[in-house]
């Protein structure tokens, strides 16, 4: 399978019916990015999971020639979710919402498809790949071969890679790696040099109010953060997503 | 109730934490902008009721100071959805992504909304008003005034009324109002001339192909759409939804 | 496909298991009434909706030798739901009301099937028009040809055609034309002379009260209204109803 | 509290919302009738449940003031679910139409109902009754005692306590009491003499196609009905229906 | 069909995963032991329903060769829900439960299934009806018959067979048959000797406080129990699920 | 709070009505041990998740005085669940056994509950988390304190804490420690000595068949495994559990 032609636009939905009807034809990727609206402490806006993975598909799919579906910028959030601004959203809604997109784009002819998420929460990728498993099993086997193909990941996955070598060992929600990151891609929506420190959130127990547990909404050293990280990492994030596109166009 | 302040930025989620308390004290209306991923005939694109609805959106927050929540770009599709490219989604799953959203809105001290969706087809519509109304019974009254009050409306609802003065009376999906508001928003993602022509559905049968009705996928004549015309219409659009954030931030 | 035997009774219920056998390999067309409890104002009763839709179909069944299914006579109220006596179910419910009958009739070999709704309720409509939806894609197509085909309307579609011969413009609810075919169809029920008057719902805004804004519960001048009026009407109904049993006859 | 007024009208829904608003607060009995279409052999029509109930309904509610509501003519068919005509829905369907029209007759003040089933199959019973349980748990107390009060039986709860007087004792679906019911209150329905027959289903396994153990679908002698002895026993649950409104009265 | 190997171990999921796919080629029955937490007076343990039934299946395997899937000790308490230690779960909840484990039997190769409940509520027994019904339905039918065979009864069903010879007639929950049975299974859960009682039910009304009718809770007389008769009762159960074994495995 | 009086019996449904009735005045924390039917390997049986917990739980139990609810023996499997005699259940079954199963046990009163898992699958403990959650949450506050405290963990969370001590790195299902842990508990259930052998699934990717990834479906050495092992990790495990125990009952 070739993917001989780049679209001249990247986003799924800026495409004619004539336009994606070529693109189906060709067998091209779909990366659909999944965000989230999730409190990022005092010096990152709302949608910092969203715009990280946002950007990495639109430049995977520069550089790939494959397509970004329409991204669902809400998802389920769980420690943050009492802070100001934070929006939660039910496990079966995210379901729902993952298997009827997933659902629609194969029945399109799109069979290659990449869930992005820039939340990396667990029962927000549980949803996810809950919802992947569901359509893989609709849509079953043809030629003795799994018919579509879904990878399911969350672009922190692969920032976090970086941490040994960027941030403390202890970097994570809102920390140095996230911080960078928004300072290369969205410069303008830092909002103030960010407070370090640190939690931990009960092992086992459920609570009612995990925000007293970190009322700082962070996790590891925004001071630490700066462009030139960032933009390493987001390199990294890039060039690994682009060896999934790849694999998933080999076959 | 007076917004005092105006956002440095228009959408909620680029806002942190810490600046969404301080509006949410204030009362700031949000509105809530819905897409849907649907053919446009072979000259406009699929998102073409998503980009129209969130110009707008962000056009009332720049003058009002409201705030725009993230757009949910997916819908019920019905007469287009067997096209190349169209994605529809479950009427429940709309119902619940919608009711989550506002749901947690409210929670959040938001209770002054606005559902402005781009696309206009009667089961969509009818699931974003259920939602909302499902929302307001939840929240109930207060000092025997409606707790939260929620508008939902299509932008088409306004557009609609210049047909007379800019387009043919049968002008409808695709058409000329839409394709000048594409072409005064986005000039670039216009693809073609496009090609006139009118469909009539079957007025009661539920049909397995309704694409067979309308090859074309376009109701109305696109051939004299003007950037002109498009910025007049969105002028007005823009203006009717400004009136009704000040409604809502009048009580 | 010839229909060349009309049943002794009209109602599908009323006939034994050996004659519905017979008449299933007939293809026999079957009507669906679904009735409304819902104020008309203080001179109409709650069955109005019920009673026009039901009466339209035996007279239907008596000319054309079509069936009429058992009604469901409950539906979703929403302007009306809070004035005593009205009964509203939830969307679903009348989804799977539906979807359910329809399965079974299908099942039992009615695959011509025209939903006869008295209440023309954008939500309801809408609920009985996605389980006809589902039916029809789960039956899916016979010889490259739509193997059911189902019909889904209010017979206030035909009704509100005389508004202009017969009364003002504004009628509606409880007004001149529902007043009038009551008149004719069972004029011991008409309570009183009714009450003049017009209402105006907000337009986008979904309210908790909507009796608030038409404390009569009647659209239309009930003053008017006469007993031929809804003779003229109810006829034209009926043939505009047995126009479109003879369309799905005819294939 | 006191019933000083008889409706005129019986059926709930002729009733006008001014008339409703003032039965429900004499506290009005109201009996919803639930029926079902399903085989009744070659001698009785698939309607025996639904008019056996409306009748009984209908006198109960003539001698006592109660209030009738629209019946709901579906349900839960199982042992003859896949002969010509039968029309069996969903459990939770049926559970959930019944939980709808119990909350809205509460919400309208009607706190004392009895659903009298036509039909009385073990799992559209429980359907039946775990939506009533529903209302009694959601309705909770009031001042000490159970605030809304619901019977929930078949009408043959009380026919078969005449079979040993009028029947053969393995009388039961369409035989000697269902049969002379019928011909007592709709003799015009009567198809044929019927043909006398028992069956066994298996005991405990759950079976494909239980219309092979009774390719007659009755069980029971239809060919000793007699109007009288349907007379006899439609007087008898009349009676025994009547009792129970007197008993939801006094409280 | 003929097993000629007895498993070593009688509990399915004692097995290794080799050995259950040697099983499942040999067609093998499998029970499934379905429980409860219900209250059975002061003298017998909340478990009483479950213990009975995991004894009979263990004896019947042992026996017949037969495996015993792991129970399910959960399900619907009716009149006993509200005594101190009763578990009463919903009915969606025991259908799909049922459901999915039945659904994964057959999967396995496993199409000869018992469901043996020890507690015998009638919503409780028709949830596991309908769960098997649905799994019958889906698995259709192959060469003509059946694909798969499942039997759903209460072991209460057998063991009331010897009520008129050890018990008084009016002997039921926790009565002399429960408690004889108990004490031949575990006698040490014996706790009092018992207080003989009877109650009855409202025939008819759903009510909010049933233990208000039975306040020990116990229906019989516990103290004629004795463990003779205990195991005379168990051993006729046993006898009589081990010929539906024999039934199934004959096929 | 003090738990002055250890029960006879440990498991929860062993006790009857008035001993239960006692021990939730007394603040007893509750086990809720759940389990799994899940391949491991052809050396250890498909209850392998299943016994260790229950044991662990017993434990406990003897040594605090905390009371075990009924195991709930089925859970979700993923990468294992093609396997012969692998049983998975649906998400929101899981989930709704244990929202119910914890709804009922604290309107028993018992508001300190562990589920203890021993099945650690991503998809199965983030549906006892969320039903935990759902509880928490519509348990509320009381005095300001969260009113029902759950926690939820798998066993494995303890076990493997000794894995660089008693096995090689790369040890996991039904691997050294898991076959250990059998050895101790149920040394009659080892089959065979096993094979060692470690496998990868695809990171990211949704696969139809991840038996191939892992043909032996075991993951570590199996061949290393002690009894002494097994002792000691079970011992580990079981004083960790004390201590969460203890926590519960401090507050």
């Amino acid at each position: 399978m070739t993917n001989t032609e780049k679209p001249v636009h990247l986003w799924f939905d800026e495409l004619s019916t004539v336009e994606v009807a070529k693109f189906a034809q060709q067998g091209k990727v779909v990366i659909f990015p999944v965000g989230c609206v999730e409190e990022h402490g005092e010096h990152l806006p709302l949608c910092t999971d969203s715009i990280e993975t946002e950007y990495v598909a639109l430049e995977v799919a520069r550089k790939t020639g494959c397509l970004v579906a329409p991204p669902f910028r809400y998802g389920i959030v769980n420690a943050g979710r009492n802070f100001p601004g934070s929006i939660t959203i039910q496990f079966n809604t995210l379901f729902n919402v993952t298997k009827d997109i997933l659902s629609e784009l194969t029945r399109n002819g799109f069979n290659r498809i990449i869930i992005l998420s820039g939340h990396a929460g667990t029962s927000h990728m549980v949803a996810l790949r809950l919802a992947a498993q569901e359509i893989i099993h609709q849509n079953g086997e043809k030629n003795g071969k799994q018919h579509t193909r879904i990878m399911v990941l969350s672009d922190y996955d692969f920032a976090e890679e970086l941490t040994e070598e960027l941030a403390n060992i202890k970097d994570g929600h809102a920390g140095t790696i996230e911080t960078s990151r928004v300072m290369d891609i969205r410069p303008d929506l830092i909002k103030t040099k960010g407070i370090p420190s640190n939690y931990e959130m009960p092992r086992f127990e459920v609570v009612l109010h995990p925000e007293q547990y970190f009322p700082s909404g962070v996790h590891g050293d925004p001071t630490i953060a700066t462009k030139e990280k960032g933009q390493k990492i987001n390199i990294h994030v890039i060039n690994q997503v682009i060896k999934l596109v790849q694999e998933l166009e080999s076959t």
